[in-house]
């Protein structure tokens, strides 16, 4: 008995500017407050699917080795066999090139080459929005990693309003983001749990839904407008908001480390300098560079008095999901 | 012409278990919630104050350094010499036993010394209810160092109405404060301008006054019914509350530094050990760890695995102010 090949896509991680932290309805992922990312060009996941009859379960495999299937999985897996009215357990296979669970979003690829690679393997022929209605049952922030350059994730309040939409894809700012990355080992609290105890326990979490509602139109404006410094400083300062929803919760907990505030310090010191750049950071510790064409070299230089070469990266905006070859053909 | 001896005032530090942060009225230092805090034994400061026909200006030693008279120092001596009718410039020598503006109060004992010994040097007997009014113009946290043990500020809405009241003294609840000084130097921003900065930058800072509120009605519960836990708890969540509002604010700040949160991940580390231990911090990088007898030495013990014994501090309640002789006399 021949099977089909397995269907492969990729897609590119995305770091949000206006973040997405907490959510409404826990089982279907719709989020307290929309969010507005740029998908990056480095970071990607590519995975391949394959529905077969002769499988008694779900299987996964995550760069070559067998790893139990997530519930995460599963329900993205079961959406897509609910779609195309098919019942037959899924073999998964996936290269993941994003260091896992350290705030650079990894699922968020992940998740994203998952429903798209699913989806088609299940004779779907899905558009993106359709397909990050998917990817957002895995995980939140991939429902914004369907698409390329700016994307706004419209929080909605249902299965069918809750989805991404490009802003602007090809990204016409020049804009990079230069990825630090501080710490690859898994992060203590995960971000569903530290939302999930923000949204519940923080005094001023009401607060944030209002202040990231406003962050998302003005940042939308900027982005129109080809207005870098706005774009930075909102991202920034939406950013530390979110950090203060994981300060503020009760018990008190921070995705901060040593490492994540002297990358803060240096981009304080650069522009003090005159030298502008501005930082955003996930649930993890580690920091994201917002900067411009012209002073790309100048803050790798002043990152590379603290880290190591290898662990700068600098990122220009990504495309979005695509179906691609097997990548194991060479 | 032979002038009076100098008038004599000690003073410990506080620090604040629920805390102060930001001002309703800048020029009388009204607060925009009421606070407390704990005196503690190891840190003080002691002040000689003489007021002198023959001296042209005021004059300040500082650990026998003449430096210049700030604003605050002349402000309340000017509010004691409205007082007392007198039309005198001052004298003022003071000893300075805790580490300067990184965290540690030295304001709170400096002021609250200057007003108990410039008011007696001025020929007046003031309660301490008088004196902590005084204190509060040179410094906000000062007005607690009037008194011993617990100390409430009630902010109030003018000068009459905002002042110190002691909750218990002697303190009856075995309670510690170990302190880790983690830098000596200068904060980067003090913190009357943090403050500021919060109060009108921070979307958040509307909710802390409500939960410092709040906060400030169970502490005091859980002091009068000897409940270490709830004070420990409340402490620890109402200090990050604060801090999140150095984050919310735009620009965003932080007193943070690696140190500190080696701090907050001991004290972490211990209490999933079953050690009961809560941290709390200010307006720089120290932090003050709230614990009972029976653990004073198991945490000591875990410090001494990252910091100089001699930077470890342990703290037990302070008195409040009082009048003393010359400390230079021998």
């Amino acid at each position: 008995m021949k099977t089909e090949p397995l269907t492969w896509a990729q897609a590119h991680t995305n770091i949000a500017l206006v973040k997405y932290w907490g959510k409404a309805n826990l089982e279907l992922i719709i989020p307290q407050n929309s969010s507005l990312s740029l998908t990056l060009d480095h970071f990607y996941t590519q995975t391949g699917v394959q529905f077969d009859e002769y499988l008694s379960a779900d299987q996964f495999w995550l760069d070559d080795q067998s790893i139990p299937v997530s519930s995460k999985v599963k329900r993205c897996l079961d959406v897509v066999r609910e779609l195309a009215g098919i019942n037959q357990f899924a073999k998964v296979v996936s290269y993941n090139h994003v260091p896992n669970s350290a705030g650079l979003a990894s699922s968020a690829s992940a998740f994203a080459a998952l429903a798209t690679a699913a989806s088609r393997a299940a004779g779907l022929h899905l558009d993106g929005k359709q397909l990050s209605r998917i990817a957002r049952r895995g995980s939140g922030s991939s429902t914004r990693s369907i698409f390329g350059g700016f994307v706004e994730w419209h929080g909605g309040n249902s299965d069918a309003t809750s989805y991404a939409e490009p802003i602007q894809d090809p990204v016409t700012m020049d804009i990079k983001m230069i990825t630090v990355i501080l710490n690859r080992s898994q992060k203590s609290i995960s971000s569903s749990n530290g939302m999930q105890r923000s949204v519940t326990t923080s005094p001023y979490y009401p607060i944030w839904r209002d202040q990231a509602a406003n962050d998302l139109i003005n940042i939308k404006q900027a982005i129109y407008s080809n207005e870098f410094t706005n774009v930075g400083e909102i991202a920034e300062t939406n950013a530390m908001r979110m950090h203060s929803l994981t300060l503020s919760a009760d018990p008190s907990f921070t995705y901060f480390n040593a490492d994540s505030l002297t990358v803060m310090n240096v981009v304080h010191h650069l522009r003090q300098n005159g030298i502008e750049c501005y930082f955003t950071m996930d649930a993890g510790p580690n920091v994201k560079i917002l900067c411009q064409s012209k002073n790309e070299q100048r803050i790798q230089d002043e990152l590379a008095n603290h880290f190591k070469p290898q662990d700068i990266v600098v990122c220009n905006p990504g495309p979005g999901v695509k179906v691609i070859r097997d990548p194991r053909l060479k």
